[in-house]
């Protein structure tokens, strides 16, 4: 951590905050410069406050220099993570294909989609039972019932199934989830994350509207602190001033996690665009961009869809994608 | 909600999508342009799912004419609600200070804080004893025994006390809390959002980083259709790409709100800046722009303050500021 | 063009605006809602004036139907624009890479590095000679002796040069340049779009800084409205509230404004990175996402690079990139 | 300035940025921490670049201590800056408030305006004749028509006259202006910052579209390093996500930049919103906020108006508006 002192302050200013400093074990070495004091603090700054520092007279700005995270940090674990979802593996140049519909709406629907998508290729299968909806209005999700419904269709197609919690309380249902999926708006549901960090299976943790990447990243650290460590993002789309797709998609987000974390990252095209046109050059890209895996709306009558579906594929659309994805990254392999 | 129709859809497209529209009980009144075709829909269309309608070829977009929203809508409801908070009234011309620290650290501290701000003026406590924050690592409140503290305050001085819930497992703690606080974080918790519904108390309902002011008064509405009336809103900044202060305070806010809503407004100018001399200048805007009332950070020893010390004032500040938000308000009466 | 009537407005006030609309040669239908009356616009509603009806107090909002752009307009010129730069073809299928320094240094520097991207597969120079810098301290580049430099490597090694121009007055400098560039910060200088209108010769026209994709196609219509029908659009990142990154790259924009526009689009993914490390990922993706060429900084000695030096590849990262462009691109043409 | 030093950086590698930095006339000061060696600068730092900084392998990140801005920086200057407009001092105590309509339209409006305005306070008077349209149909301005209406108008009622310029090329027209404003789109059009740093008046430069506070403090750099130290600030709202306003006002803009400089700043309430119904609460929450006056458009007949209309006020509007400011400023000085 950095401390720059303020120009106008006076030597006692300057000696009340470095014996604060201190007297949190941590040393001060100062660098005098034409304008400007700095103070490094040497030791373990995680423990400090930093709103604390920027209290003090004496102090201008102050700038970490660590990482807040650290079970996250590729600094402290240099090998990519590999979180195994049921016996399919995401993550150290392992792609996986994530497919299905925004909600469960029946046995029938459940079933032909899971049967379209493992056929073009998709190895795990996604389905929404508990449904968070802006409008109070608007279908809210089988729930239990949708549970269940795609606990039958992962025996029928032997595929593992990921779906999204809402609360901590519902989590004796997700037993026979292979992976728990927290939605954008709850990326910083602290209480879930904790809840999260106590169980032992993967979670598909989503970017949440307008979180930082550094954010992102304290929210996986908090599921790792707890105990559980198989975390896989989800770049989702951001909220920008663009109105032309319903968020703006940040794949350089996929190098940029890459960089700092040896958590897999996946990228959710179709809640990014929000128009089913336009999935198919954002999954190619994701997959040229670097990206462990796809996330994808697949329903067998989009017009019936009971939400989202204006961004689903038909299983038709997902099957000539499939192939493209493959190509794709059947070449990136080779670069 | 108008639908515009695709340039190139022939006829029995535009059939197949009036007969969809028409199967939900809605009347189909077309428009024929030189280079558009316009169906004007008439009817319940709160019904009606956009991104169902988007899926049918023939639409070129959708857009909706009436608000989303009915219970918070002063369409439908002329008159400002008037939010009654332990007896302390806030909305309809009434104009409440609400202050006390970030998070609740002591008894004496809280008691200290409490006496500070009652005497200079401010009629609600506020306190955090569950605290979001965005590291695993940071103080994360004193949870229950905050809550017990809390209370002790509110008898000692007769003040009613606001405070933030982050799950609806710990409702039952909240019996003797005056009006719940949802974070910002938490805005669009729905499933927090319905139990707060069916709650009988007020609740301050904070907007989130990076919502609209529509999605905002979706969340109001979920608390309304569950049949709490209670709520106050309140704005305390939105994220933007300028990093001058902690968020950006978005005052347009209120004029906008209170067009559209019946429901009171204050402002949190604290959390908006993140910076304690900002405050005061931020606190007479919202005061000017119409605010129904503010929530400020106070703590008697910022540089102990075991969070956002950056932004809380000292007793004596506010007291200064609490004079000056009198005579602006003084003002704004007589305008 | 449609209106939607204020609920409250009585029968003289709506008299009163249909009048106004009538006045200018427009038919007005009305479609009468439950709660709303809409009133269909038919006739060219270009001539309108959205701000003058929202005057009216019979008038709730207003909502264009039309886009308004014409000359870019895809719904007006089916096929592709192929735009020809000095004998090189961008759109339509053409893809091209164009590289080189961000600015213009020394007569060494532009042909070394012109002679490294041209045997590494770029077949279009670019080189800064006019630089916008947000510090008045920073190096402003070389201005007319850099059109020179450019201009002497061009010759050398048979490549049209792209360049930016940062006012009109210096139009006549760029008279052996192959295509002008306006910058970012530029893309709303309406005087320079005009003059650049009665140009022969392609423009590049980057996306600004915070614009939406419909305020860049209405740049563009400038250039076109004058004249000029030669230009290709870049997008080079958006402003976001995201700092790990210079800029956000939207390559969501790419199949969006091919669905608007006949216009060729391509990527520059070092400014919206400016980071060396991350231009490959983004690239790669952005061959993926569909786009008709890349703009990528290059410099012989990123160290010394008197601009930009952060975000530029050195020749041999640049060789090794543009394999696996081609790569990416061989595939991309299969699908 | 700061560097982290790469924690995988081996001894040559600081060697060789130790020795590049020294080599700039600039000393290094070391400071080894747990995990992070960090290098101090000291020295004249604003003749570094970043970005050659940020190549060397040895470097993790770069901070600057140092604000890039010297002229514009009350560091350096602590008294507040007031500019003279024809007689009408702005800043150091001075309030203004400047009205006139978005663009002169004809003799009889601008006379018509320019008395009510005056008769009802206002003591500078705007008008648009060069108008920057984002669309090339729309009205472009009266352009020299526009500035001789204008002097006429100064001369009529005796009120110094501010308006926008475009172009470096039409300064020879702005010869009887008295203050030149420069538009939100050309903040960053560094010629024309150049040739109005030779000018002899004060400059109005707003706010860019999605500028920080620290760019456009760059932009008033420009102009002060080139002489003209007569700036004047201008806040006019920023691009969000949120669209219930055409930008977002950011009113803490205000006591930032009065605490990193010494120059006036004034607000915009009516471009800010872009809707007139809102223009008095943000008006009013300016002049709580410390602002040191307000640029509002004003209309005889704002349906009519040829742009803008929307956001005009009418003389009557402005007239009950400006009682208003002059209430709450006059006891913002009582306090």
């Amino acid at each position: 951590m950095i401390i720059i002192v303020n120009s106008k302050a006076n030597k006692e200013e300057i000696k009340g905050l470095i014996n604060y400093i201190e007297s949190n074990d941590i040393k001060v070495k100062a660098t005098v410069g034409v304008n400007h004091t700095i103070l490094g603090l040497v030791g373990d700054t995680v423990k400090l406050d930093i709103d604390a520092i920027n209290t003090f007279p004496a102090v201008e700005s102050v700038k970490r220099v660590q990482e807040p995270y650290k079970l996250v940090n590729r600094k402290f674990h240099e090998l990519d993570t590999i979180v195994n979802v049921g016996g399919e593996l995401i993550g150290g140049g392992n792609f996986k294909v994530i497919a299905g519909p925004c909600s469960v709406e029946s046995r029938e629907q459940i079933l032909e989609v899971a049967k379209g998508v493992k056929e073009s290729g998709a190895t795990i299968l996604r389905g929404g039972a508990f449904k968070p909806r802006s409008s109070p209005y608007a279908f809210q999700g089988l729930e239990a019932t949708g549970l269940e419904l795609l606990e039958i269709a992962k025996k029928e197609y032997d595929m593992p199934i990921v779906t999204e919690i809402m609360s901590e309380e519902d989590l004796p249902l997700f037993e026979n989830v292979d992976m728990i999926q927290v939605g954008a708006r709850n990326m910083q549901n602290f209480r879930l994350l904790k809840a999260l960090g106590r169980v032992d299976k993967p979670i598909l943790l989503k970017r949440g509207l307008a979180n930082t990447i550094d954010e992102w990243l304290m929210s996986a650290e908090y599921i790792m602190a707890g105990g559980n460590e198989n975390v896989v993002l989800c770049e989702r789309g951001i909220r920008t001033y663009e109105s032309a797709t319903r968020n703006t998609l940040d794949l350089s987000a996929i190098p940029v996690v890459k960089k700092k974390s040896h958590l897999p990252i996946i990228v959710d095209p179709s809640h990014a665009v929000g128009i089913a046109s336009l999935v198919e050059p954002m999954a190619l890209a994701a997959v040229a961009s670097g990206a462990d895996g796809l996330i994808i709306e697949v329903h067998n009558n989009p017009q019936k869809a009971l939400c989202d579906g204006a961004q689903s594929l038909t299983i038709e659309q997902f099957n000539t994608l499939s192939k493209k994805i493959s190509k794709i990254h059947d070449i990136m392999k080779t670069l």
